[in-house]
C-alpha cells in the first residue's frame, strides 16, 4: 500500500478558485518539523525561539534553509505568529500553503480492489477530522474527502491532533461531496455510509458489497448524513450498539469503519 | 446487556482513603442535566444563569429540587464556579461527589460470556478517556478500570467528551492496576493487551481465547502498556496497520479493540 506524494499544483490551487485559505499556520514542534520535512510543502515563513531551534533538530533545519526559508528568531514572551494565544505551540510556527492532493479522479483512482476512501459529511471540529486523517493511515486509506464548507479546514489545531498524518494522508476538500461520490461510483467504489438507524450491521453490508474498492460516509454527529449524501450510498449500515442513547464519538466510528472494511478487504 | 445502576457507597469513598479529588465540578447544560437526572450522584451545588435555568428542562430541575439543592442565580459575565475560564460552562455548573462503583470483583463479576472490560494504562488526557467510556457504553463493557495515579480523574472536561456516558458507565480508579488484572483473571476473564509491536493481529488473538469474557489492555500513546502491564496479560495483539510510524490516537484504538471483542463475543 505504497501512495505517491502529492504533486505540484497543475492548476489554480483551491484558495485561488476561494474555496479555502491561502495559508495555513502549523504550529508545535512536531508539526512544524513534519512539514519542512514534506517536499511537497510551500513554506513561506518559519518562526522559531532559541529553544525551539534547538529542538527541532538539524533536518529539518536544513530542509527549511533548502526552501530559502530563513527561521525569524522569537521571543518566548511575545510569539508573533498570529494563532490562538492558547494554542501549544512549543515556540514553532510555519506560515505554509495547503497542500494540493489534485483531483477525486486522480487521487482515489483504484490501483487494487483493497483501496478505501473515508467521505466526511460537515465534520466541522479539527481534532475528530485530524484523528480521522490519522486512523486512514494506519488502515491505508487512499484519501479523506470533505465538502469545502462546514468542514474543518486544514488548520494548526488539525495537524497537531493528525500527528504527522496532514503531511501523508490525503485530504482532498470537494466543492460538492455528492459529486465526488458520483466520481467514486464511476471510478468503481461501493460506498457504505454509516447510519445508527440503518438495518443491517456493518460487518454484513460491507461483506454484501461487490469485490472491488469501498468509500466510508460518515456524518457529524447529531445530524448524521445529510439526505443528499444518504441516497447517494450504495449501502447504509450501523455499528452495533448496546444501548438506544449511546453513540460513538466520529473519529471512533470511522476508525471502527476502517477497521471493519480492512476485515472485509484484507490487504494482498 | 443491562447493568445495575451504582450503589451508595457502603465504605468510605475514594477519596476518603486520599486517592481522588472529593470533589468534581461538572459543567456544561448537557453534563450538568445528566448528572442532576442520575439518583446515584450525590449532588452538592448547582449554580445557573437565568438562560441556563431556562434551557436545563422542568425535569432536571425538578430532580435538583428533590436532591435539596437550591440553584444558585449567576451573572454569566462573573460566573462564580471554580472551573477552568476556558470551559464552554453554557451558565451551568454542578458541584458533585464521584461517582463510586464498587470494587473490581463486584462491578465486573462475569454475568455473560460476552463480558467486555476496558484497562487503561496511565491514560492521562481527559478527552481520551471520555471518548473511551463512550465507546464503553456503546460496545455494552461492564467497566473501565484506570489506575488512580497517572490517569485521567473524574472531571468536567472528562464529563463533556464523555456525552452523558460518565453518568452511565462504571469508570474504576483502583489503587494498582496489575493486581485489577489478577482479579479480573480470577473472575474468569482472558486479558489481552493492545501492543503494536506484537506479532499476531487483534481478530486472530481474540478468536484464540478460551469461551468467556475478555478484557482489553490500552496503555497510554507513545510509552504504551508498561513492563508489569504487559507481562499480566494473558495475550498481546496488533491492530494491524498499512505504515510502520503511523498509530491510532489511543481511543480510536479502544473503540477498535471493543468492535473487535464484539465481532469475537457477539451478543447472545
Amino acid at each position: 500500500m505504497t501512495r505517491s506524494a502529492p504533486r505540484p499544483p497543475r492548476r489554480p490551487a483551491a484558495h485561488d478558485r476561494g474555496e479555502g485559505p491561502p495559508v495555513v499556520w502549523l504550529f508545535g514542534l512536531h508539526a512544524v518539523r513534519d512539514a519542512l520535512l514534506n517536499p511537497a510543502r510551500v513554506k513561506r515563513r518559519l518562526i522559531l525561539t532559541l529553544n525551539a531551534a534547538n529542538r527541532l533538530g538539524e533536518d529539518a533545519l536544513a530542509a527549511a534553509e533548502s526552501a530559502g526559508l530563513t527561521p525569524e528568531t522569537a521571543d518566548p514572551r511575545r510569539f508573533p505568529a498570529p494563532i490562538d494565544p492558547q494554542s501549544v505551540h512549543q515556540g514553532a510556527a510555519l506560515e505554509a500553503a495547503p497542500l494540493d492532493w489534485g483531483p477525486v479522479e486522480e487521487a482515489c483512482a483504484p490501483r487494487s480492489p483493497q483501496d478505501l476512501v473515508v467521505l466526511l459529511d460537515r465534520v466541522t471540529d479539527p481534532h475528530n477530522v485530524g484523528a480521522v486523517l490519522r486512523s486512514a493511515e494506519v488502515f491505508g486509506a487512499r484519501a479523506v474527502i470533505a465538502p469545502f464548507r462546514h468542514s474543518a479546514p486544514e488548520t494548526g489545531a488539525l495537524a497537531k491532533t493528525a500527528s504527522g498524518a496532514l503531511e501523508r494522508q490525503p485530504y482532498l476538500r470537494v466543492r460538492n461531496l455528492a459529486a465526488a461520490m458520483e466520481t467514486l461510483k464511476d471510478l468503481g467504489y461501493a460506498i457504505v455510509g454509516l447510519d445508527g438507524a440503518a438495518p443491517r450491521p456493518l460487518a454484513e453490508t460491507l461483506g454484501a458489497q461487490p469485490p472491488g474498492p469501498v468509500a466510508l460516509a460518515l456524518g457529524a454527529e447529531g445530524p448524521g448524513l445529510r439526505e443528499r449524501t444518504r441516497e447517494t450510498c450504495d449501502a447504509l449500515a450501523a455499528i452495533p450498539s448496546a444501548t438506544a442513547f449511546a453513540s460513538l464519538n466520529v473519529s471512533n466510528a470511522a476508525a471502527v469503519a476502517l477497521y471493519a472494511a480492512r476485515l472485509a478487504r484484507p490487504p494482498a
